[in-house]
């Protein structure tokens, strides 16, 4: 049995492992710098994003983790920063699940628009996004600068 | 004579005007619902976003839009939104100074990465990003869902 809650403080280790495991799937384990307590204080105690988690038996399964974007064009717009679903528990429309809890957060927060980005190479994500009824666009460029 | 500047109340204005400049360039100039007055709001009086300013005798000739991001692997990032010059005030460095504005404030407040996004068919922007020693990265597709 599968449940669904906002992230509560404490959820930040279980969250933390998922990170870990999402960029080892994304072929850059060596690039998860942020800390569980900096992720701890990034969700709770001086937000600057937000998250929900499915959970099973109390451990957690699967997280959607997102922020507040801006949009010179839309104005206020949700970021999805990271959709990830352990791939134990994959075919239970948990990525579904969580997905639709953002998009309703979005709308019921009246922004305009949700944005977040897949690997080009990553198929089933590819595939899951536009059973969502998304737009995905190569056209623009990622820039990046990185400060260590 | 160019002078830079934070952004202050009242600028929403000729910024608003040359955010859809920009879109016109960027060959969507339908795409901006943005009004002066959300953007007067998401600036100043309940702000989302920050920007500095270029002028010249008091006029706006270019901005420089960011807002903070938050990346999973990296935490707090600063998110370059749009960054634009007029095109008769080109070739005056005023490009440059603005990105070195954002960039100074990113590393300032201890950030750990800047993003941006620019069009894959846009010459002279690539060419001025990859000068700021950008690493620029077409793996990474937009996804995106619009709520009208």
């Amino acid at each position: 049995m599968i449940q669904y809650r906002v992230a509560e403080i404490g959820d930040e280790v279980g969250i933390h492992g998922l990170i870990r495991e999402l960029a080892e799937y994304e072929r850059a384990p060596d690039s998860v710098i942020n800390t569980v307590e900096s992720l701890r204080r990034d969700l709770f105690t001086d937000p600057i994003c937000e998250a929900f988690v499915a959970t099973s038996e109390e451990s957690i399964v699967g997280f959607a983790l997102y922020y507040v974007s801006y949009s010179t064009w839309r104005g206020r717009c949700i970021y999805l920063e990271d959709l990830y679903v352990r791939p134990e528990y994959r075919r239970h429309n948990i990525g579904n699940e969580l997905f639709e809890l953002v998009r309703n957060e979005a709308v019921k927060r009246g922004y305009k628009r949700m944005d977040w980005q897949v690997l080009d190479w990553n198929e089933p994500a590819i595939t899951f996004y536009k059973k969502q009824g998304a737009e995905l666009d190569p056209e623009w460029i990622n820039g990046r600068l990185y400060f260590d």
